[in-house]
């Protein structure tokens, strides 16, 4: 990272933990030249690049202050909000994948404006520079790795995705690498290890739909654990229910999860895993957003914490680098053997020139750079998308303010139905993630996910402006 | 296919029906040419091209003759060889995924002669030209593309399906297509999609082993009908079979059967879809040799002759075109949209690139050359492998004369114990795939599988001389 860049970071989290509030003058060209003993070029560039992220804006005459949207003016929800699940978490048959392929089919229309997508724009992504790593990967493959690689994977990818897990903090150990189909694979062939039908598996809610039609597949039981918006899961409840119920594994999203955007702390990973030891409860960990965080440091994964191996680390470069291509990994410690020969008899093997590729990139393609741009992309966008939450939504909606991926979680006023609300907008064109889709027992109805990893753009800006118009007349309404 | 070729093909399907036999003349070049009304350059390719596939011999001063491995010396297998099953067919609880795992991995060694391997080799396709493939649908391909091609696959790949479908005879919908990572994901798909946990499935005996390992793990009990060498399952035990029992769906290779390499005539295929609508058996075709035939016309899969919609059809690219893709196809008929949704919530799509690349070799790549080309050198392959047999193994094995694909099945006299078998060889750096791992019963104990896919070298050669000398040794024991 570069001088300019550091101290951009420095300010942009003195914005988000709120030392510098909206509105407010930050330092000074000269000032922080002088006080940081860097030049005033660099302050220049940081302030630039901060600019262009959206946390600061340049005012005539005044220099640069906090932009009101950057923190603070929006209201984050509380968990006390979800309130509305049972006060003692028991288990729910899960039925809700018809509702979830009728929104997501809905969906499909590619002129669309794709708000309630679950992926980020393609565009963000250097296919082109993956292609030219593709044609390169296979030239220089032999014929003869084809039967090797059908069983073990790409060599050159395993030691890939070890390099760099172990330069984020992450531990593990190149035979407990399973690659997958992207992640969703990898989840599957977790809980088909772990579970029967019939048992109880614990997922947070809200939590990704495809986790409960996953759960509903396989016939499992949910038992539904709240999650704060800001830093995840209830502790207190999930060891509530493993003293009160067979809980058989744990499926959960530590870092940006889906849809709150909530990352738990080090130290409540710290205390997840020494839950998950002291009732041998094993953890499911969905990473798949770990690499678009917006701070200095990647976060640790729930992984790094355990040390009773009973993490199963599931990841994919689906939301990173490479949309399509279907590649993600398990590190499944004591399971991995088991977990490898289900895929065996399942799909054999993820497609091997994909493998290739992103091997190949991972080695000379540039994948730290394009994580960075990014990175700054979306930060961008979410500060975006909260300005026009601000600007046309009611002034009680609540929004979650995460550190990294490309959600918004919005709370709406009590009196609007969001699956009402998914129709109406979809009848102008506009979609959106109603919040039912993403728990067992379809709570959540006046809450929405927003998805800001589109380039943003007067479409974009026109279409929220047309939900803040929907959201108000169900207030009229009422 | 050119007049050589086709002149070739007469004189091939002579020898094969036995109408000439080993040992014979065949046609003078003078004759044919004159009988034939066709130029002696023309009989003289044609000639030629049979010497190559190992059809005929020059003999010096006797013009060509019918290589006496040709036909007729080796005799096949009998049913009735299979009547260590049960009189009366029974649903087996399925335990046999140990067993093939330890077998498979045990072979993994790149160094081992692979004779039991279930792949041809790599080297026999063509790769350089499909990665030429890729890097242009790779260029061509708008990122935009990127998310309607995770829903419902690459669509000039699913148009190309439908066009070769078409001319093989096969027929279906552009609706009831899925694209699936390779068969086995589709024979999984459709598996899941008709049964419950301790549903009957009838399986043919031997079966393919993968298709046990799949009811293993679906928790599914095997019904186990035997196939006949030459012309597949038998009909009359099937609906027996059906009357007694009941079973939810049957998993079925019509044509090249994995390991015997038995088809069915159109004639059985017709009255096998009859027993399927009066008993309204849905059925799952896997046909993934069927592009590998060597007469003159491609096999017609057994849902060309379902009038009912009760034929799941599966197949892939992996066997015939792109190893490692991964990029296989069901045509599902009513069962469609379940088998779709069902893989959104597991793997979601194959890779994109792969099926990018296999759509623009389709239609650019010139499929049908490299088809004829495989074929005629797994014909050659299959002549060369049976006159070893000939040569090395005792007089009174019984060996299959499969019409197409890159497998013999060998019955061994009945003191050689094929495991036993499997493990001496290994020793010595051959892998051949026993007989038990093909059975729920872990029947076929005197059998193995042999593959011919390989570039024939005299490694190969040596290799079968040595298990020859391996398997007399049995005969000295007992």
């Amino acid at each position: 990272m570069k001088l300019y860049e550091q101290f951009a970071e420095e300010i942009a989290e003195l914005i988000r933990v709120g030392t510098l509030q909206a509105g407010e003058k930050i330092p000074s060209v000269r000032y922080a030249s002088r006080t940081h003993n860097i030049s005033a070029a660099t302050v220049f560039q940081a302030y630039y690049l901060l600019e262009r992220r959206g946390l600061i804006e340049a005012r005539p005459r005044s220099g640069y202050i906090v932009r009101s949207h950057a923190n603070g003016v929006l209201v984050e929800p509380e968990q006390s909000n979800l309130a509305h699940l049972p006060q003692e978490t028991v288990a729910t048959d899960v039925d809700v994948s018809e509702l979830v392929f009728s929104v997501l089919d809905s969906m499909k229309d590619p002129s669309t404006i794709p708000l309630g997508s679950a992926f980020p724009s393609p565009t963000l992504f250097p296919l082109q520079r993956l292609s030219r790593s593709m044609t390169k990967a296979l030239r220089e493959t032999p014929a003869q790795a084809v039967v090797a690689d059908m069983t073990s994977g790409n060599a050159t990818l395993r030691r890939q995705i070890m390099l760099r897990a172990m330069s984020t903090g992450n531990k593990y150990t190149a035979e407990e690498l399973v690659i997958t189909n992207g992640a969703l694979e990898a989840l599957n062939l977790c809980l088909q290890t772990l579970t029967q039908p019939g048992d109880l598996v614990a997922i947070e809610s809200p939590a990704f739909y495809a986790s409960l039609q996953v759960l509903e597949r396989l016939k499992l039981k949910a038992v539904e654990i709240p999650v704060h918006p800001r830093d995840g899961i209830d502790l207190h409840i999930l060891e509530e229910s493993l003293t009160r119920l067979s809980i058989k594994a744990c499926w959960i999203m530590s870092t940006f999860q889906n849809p709150l955007g909530a990352s738990m702390s080090d130290e409540k990973k710290e205390k997840l895993c020494e839950l998950s030891a002291r009732y041998q409860l094993p953890i499911i960990e969905d990473d798949v957003y770990a690499e678009l965080y917006f701070g200095l440091q990647p976060p640790k994964p729930l992984k790094s914490f355990d040390k009773n191996d009973l993490v199963m680390y599931c990841s994919s470069f689906s939301k990173s680098l490479a949309p399509g291509y279907r590649i993600g990994w398990i590190a499944g410690g004591k399971f991995a053997k088991q977990i490898h020969r289900l895929q065996l008899m399942t799909t054999i093997s993820p497609s091997l020139p994909a493998q290739a590729a992103i091997a190949d990139y991972l080695q000379h393609g540039g994948y730290d750079r394009h994580l960075r741009k990014l990175r700054e992309t979306l930060e961008a966008q979410q500060q975006k998308l909260m300005l026009a939450i601000e600007r046309y939504f009611p002034t009680d909606v609540r929004v979650t303010k995460p550190k990294g991926g490309y959600f918004l979680w919005i709370e709406l006023p009590h009196d609007v139905d969001s699956l009402q609300l998914f129709r109406l907008a979809l009848a102008q064109g506009i979609s959106i993630a109603p919040g039912p889709i993403f728990s067992a027992s379809q709570s959540f109805k006046n809450c929405i996910r927003l998805n800001y990893g589109n380039i943003w753009d007067a479409k974009i800006e026109e279409s929220l402006k047309l939900l803040g118009k929907l959201i108000n007349s169900f207030q009229h309404v009422s």
